[in-house]
């Protein structure tokens, strides 16, 4: 956007001053420096808001609403910012509503087995409090100790036990929403079955925050299981590894996480010291069971009987929790580790049916071979769904044309796979402009027109994948 | 409707001419003695179409649509009729589909663990089909050995075994839908995890055939839990058996079923002597867990504890499948004995959370005294969803009318109590007037918008919900 463009949609004084007076001086900001670390999220590009505000209140949001509606002022809703797509900065300008002071756990409901939380609540910091009472919030983001469920609930966050327990959407029973035009509403409720009226609950979940501004989310939990088996076997290719998760997935086993990283991931952990690997293992699958104490050592060896007869050059089994943390240390260690030897990463995400797994991993890296990349793949390999990480430079134009390549042909591939062009990250900026590979012009249209329902001045995280 | 009006929508000629030229003879019928089958569901109230239309594939399905947009003929859509809101009826005449034709399973895919099925499919076929390869679909609506799956997704329907395993929604993964234009467009696929643009799929589960016309539907499979084991536990308070499911669900046990009966139904059950209960039983709760042979034992026993410290007065547990089909013979022949000792049956729907199981539960009774009306009490009690079976005689005009009050003065409580008008019955005819309480109008309205954007026209199962 151009400056000239970019005064218009400033904030005038009286905005301002009206904003302020709902808020506080401590819930709006509006200088460079302040404005500065609201500018960017875990995705390549920057945007600087015109102003952040940080209500206090689903009122204080619901008045906020109402300003911006009246004069037009796009709104993009932040959690922690962690997120990968590009949706938690203001990519046309306008206010970021930041929920730090909406994160309260309102109520942790034992008898109808639910959270009532505000969204700036953090994922771990929930799924500690479940547990004290005996309880489970399963969705287990990478970022889990920071991102935040609002974030969660915008774009349907999954992680590595989604292969057992699903992903947010799977957990959120109701919402409190605050519409484009301030009026607030509520969507589903404490009761698990709900076939009254539209989905709206659903169809929120996963919207990237273009329909509605979540003030208040209700949370199914379900019972800990008793205990978890963690299990790390070493292949010497991926292809082995991509072929026992489909084994694995079609002999009716179902681990709690079935996480893949290639040769190119382990090689990266490995030069920067993150583990010690033996000099055969060019691809790794990580493994966690859970259930009763029973049930857990013999689905555990289940499984390593798989990975063994698939070829498994190694097979380590925890038999305490320190040792199930240090089978889990490659794994937490991948995004530090590859920061050290890449200025840029380009985490994707990708999914396939789980059958295609072996296939999609071998275009990967015959795809990165042709343009000339890095890229490593890191997979919840039970359900298909696939990061290719690319170590680039954002700055390096001539490479990032290879890498844009690289991507646009990895989703056509996804695509004609029947997979689908995100799992977990949502669409946001990045990946707005293959949304044609996966749907009709006219699939969009219903879309486009759920969106005019819902915010028909299109001031909710505007410019997204509509 | 007047017979004018009536006359008014008649298909004309030259469109029947032109609708059996797609479908053949054998695939429309304009017959009055054809079209009588097909004026009545489960529903206690009858309206003839102006034509029935068989089609075979989606294409044909695509091109009645076509028709039916260009003239404006309403379309509703029929798996077998069983739905109980009135949902498979056309309410203001046009034309019915019936998917008795488009009745194949397409395939099941056990490396993705998913069937993909035409609407015709009867969901205990696929229950079968999916057993013989050691897979489960587990949602069980009482009619599942003739209700479709094209029905379950419409009404996005349940079942006993919900508490364990969740709604139709939670195993579709992918539809293929006729729009209201005969446009034809896909949903998802097989993969289960899914963030690509807004969730359409979950957004026409339930939708009640107002959005789209199904004709393909890919669900999720789940590993056949490798054993089950059913308990039957008689109480002489429904108080007792409400306290002790939510002693259950807060303890974090999780049975597949946990059905409730009252006395009322009890009571009848035993003078058509469809089971022998001991005179102290006024309430039964049947249990079903599964999982390994180890834990099912285990969760058995303490289930069975729980039971007997809050007052059991028997609890017996089945050995063998013939002692658990048994035990089973109560629940399975309420329907049959009701319908002998009343001339009308209404069976409602509704979700209270379960912590308020006792207190609903216990309104119910109040509110049938009040009225004085025979209701008995079926509950899928593990999930708050009661069924309340009002035996009345909908020709007795006086006693209708109480009936309407009852039902009222349910829903105000059920809403209320934080619940909700429909657990998996849908909306339908019968509880369109009780939307206000549950959704505020702007709620309603944002339901509107969705509708117009899928269909303008207003063709497709018109006058539901909205």
């Amino acid at each position: 956007m151009k400056q000239e463009e970019r005064d218009k949609i400033m904030l005038d004084r009286k905005i301002q001053d009206e904003l302020r007076a709902v808020l506080g001086e401590d819930g709006f900001f509006v200088d460079p420096e302040d404005l500065a670390s609201y500018s960017y999220d875990a995705f390549v590009r920057e945007f600087t808001p015109d102003a952040v505000i940080v209500p206090r209140s689903t009122e204080e949001v619901s008045r906020i609403m109402k300003v911006a509606h009246r004069e037009g002022i796009k709104i993009v809703a932040r959690g922690a910012g962690t997120n990968l797509s590009g949706n938690a900065v203001a990519r046309q300008g306008g206010m970021i509503i930041s929920f730090t002071r909406m994160n309260r756990i309102l109520e942790i409901d034992i008898r109808n087995r639910c959270a009532v939380v505000q969204p700036g609540v953090v994922n771990l910091v929930l799924q500690k409090e479940a547990k004290k009472r005996g309880f489970f919030y399963p969705p287990d983001p990478a970022s889990m100790a920071v991102c935040t469920i609002g974030g969660n609930v915008a774009l349907n966050a999954g992680g590595p036990r989604a292969v057992k327990y699903g992903v947010t959407r799977d957990y959120v029973m109701g919402l409190e929403v605050v519409l484009a035009d301030g009026e607030i509403i509520r969507t589903g409720g404490k009761t698990v079955k709900n076939v009254s009226g539209y989905d709206l609950t659903r169809l929120l979940v996963g919207s990237e925050g273009t329909l509605g501004i979540v003030t208040e989310v209700t949370l199914r939990l379900i019972p800990l299981p008793q205990a978890t088996k963690t299990l790390l076997a070493l292949f010497s290719s991926v292809e082995e590894v991509a072929e026992t998760v489909s084994a694995i997935v079609s002999a009716g086993i179902v681990p709690t996480t079935l996480e893949l990283m290639d040769r190119v991931i382990i090689d990266v952990i490995r030069d920067v010291g993150g583990a010690n690997f033996p000099p055969n293992a060019a691809a790794l699958l990580l493994i966690e069971v859970d259930g009763d104490e029973e049930s857990v050592e013999k689905q555990g060896q289940k499984v390593a009987a798989f990975c063994r007869e698939r070829g498994a050059v190694q097979v380590d089994a925890a038999e305490t929790q320190e040792e199930a943390d240090r089978l889990w240390q490659a794994r937490r260690s991948v995004g530090g580790a590859i920061y050290k030897v890449t200025p840029s990463l380009l985490v994707e995400d990708a999914v396939v049916p789980v059958s295609e797994l072996p296939v999609m991993i071998r275009r990967i890296g015959e795809l990165s071979k042709k343009y000339n990349l890095k890229v490593g793949v890191l997979a919840h390999a039970g359900d298909g769904n696939l990061h290719p990480d690319i170590m680039t430079d954002v700055k390096n134009a001539e490479e990032m044309e290879r890498v844009e390549k690289f991507i646009h042909d990895m989703y056509e591939e996804v695509i004609a796979l029947g997979g689908t062009l995100s799992g977990e990250h949502g669409i946001g900026i990045g990946k707005e402009k293959y949304m044609g590979l996966e749907f009709s012009e006219r699939t969009l249209d219903l879309m486009r027109g759920i969106k005019r329902v819902f915010d028909p001045k299109n001031i909710l995280n505007p410019g997204s994948f509509l």
